[in-house]
């Protein structure tokens, strides 16, 4: 933990020099599908990945810009130097450097760190907490237990795949009380701290969600897939404040 | 501009205090229509009224809560303690506390305050600037003139009226190069600063839209109604960063 948050502060010297500086944006799925790529999310990366294989040359690496690099042990870090490009390229302080540690598969460590507002989330097994303008504060979900209380958060209403994902995503969106849009990793760290009660996405790479597990279950909440498997790889993810609740929105999003 | 910047701080005192404090939150608008409104605005607005009345008797206030004081004179306050209250309510750093002043009927001074992180916009005649993490900095728009390259923000994409207003906007939305949800007065904050370069949205009132035009217009940008009219009444909005792409984007909302 002590090491990752070594990470974040490297990463967030790259980030910040970009962030708000008109970067140069690149077009990494082509011109007809804009995915921008900054300069701050390849130096970010580059930077955790010089200082991983100098501490941990055995562990694994999965990033979002450079790939995989295997294990020769039971460890693999996991980094997206910046989930939200979009919110970055706007120039909206939601994006966060998301920095997970995997032991034999499961999700151990996670931190997500937004360094322009100064917050830094972090969970291990066992608890979570945010350090930021209040100081060091521990990290606790909402007791939540029923959608019809529920406060939503999801990053665009209409990027599930058309169909029975779309459809289920509805059907959850009818019953809760309220939405908000527009939080990519920001979201599920609020989740953790008690402000949202529920976060339903899908299409997640596990690079997006792997960090965020240990915050979530270390604040006493659950995330899983739709379908209730292991969120570590990615996929249609839905994060909740309590098991009854999480109960419920699966019931919903399955029909 | 001096007195807003202290009724900005009168209202961070009370708005911060409640800030990710699980407040109470009514329901001002009856059991089927959510809309949150917590202490925080109520405090807010009433610490700002109580200055305004001591300070500057003779000026009018038009605020969120708290509704119309006329005007004895040609000045009038407009002021929403927190614009952004679904965001405020989930725990989203970007609600503003929103401070205009209109003299003669033309908004000419204006101040957008987010607390928590510590950004406070301001706007006057011929000028903007933020002061925040990076200290005071001067707020220029983009250089960006053409829908095809722009970065386009609303707080949500179906909150237009069925019909005419629906479709204007889903054709703008089609033409842009990127969009980003979830900002309430953030937005137009980051249109000021250059790193969103249009804002498109409907139904603001007054509270909504008042503060935000000396920021904007401070800042070398453009703000109106979908039809060209002054801004300062609410209505549809349309921001944007130069006078070529405001012009795209009214001829397209308009058909």
């Amino acid at each position: 933990l002590v090491f990752a948050h070594r990470l974040a502060d490297a990463a967030a010297e790259v980030t910040l020099a970009h962030f708000r500086q008109a970067p140069a944006v690149e077009n990494k799925a082509g011109a007809g599908d804009f995915d921008p790529v900054t300069a701050a999310d390849r130096g970010a990366e580059a930077a955790m990945r010089a200082m991983i294989a100098e501490a941990y040359p055995e562990h694994g690496i999965l990033g979002e810009e450079q790939g995989e690099e295997p294990a020769r042990g039971a460890g693999r870090w996991v980094l997206d130097p910046i989930d939200g490009t979009r919110a970055f390229v706007c120039g909206v302080p939601l994006w966060g450097t998301l920095i997970g540690f995997e032991a034999a598969g499961r999700a151990r460590i996670g931190i997500a760190d937004q360094p322009y507002i100064g917050e830094r989330f972090a969970g291990w097994p066992g608890g979570a907490e945010v350090t930021g303008p209040r100081g060091r504060v521990p990290l606790r979900v909402s007791d939540c237990r029923a959608l019809a209380t529920a406060r939503l958060g999801t990053t665009a209403p209409d990027l599930f795949a058309a169909g029975a994902e779309q459809a289920g995503f509805d059907r959850v969106r009818a019953k809760v009380r309220l939405i908000r849009l527009g939080g990519d990793c920001y979201f599920y760290a609020l989740l953790a701290a008690g402000h949202l009660d529920i976060v339903v996405e899908a299409g997640l790479k596990p690079f997006d969600i792997v960090a965020l597990i240990p915050i979530i279950e270390g604040a006493g909440g659950v995330v899983t897939t739709w379908q209730g498997a292991p969120a570590n790889s990615g996929g249609p993810i839905l994060a909740a404040a309590t098991t009854e609740l999480h109960a419920e929105a699966m019931a919903v999003l399955g029909g």
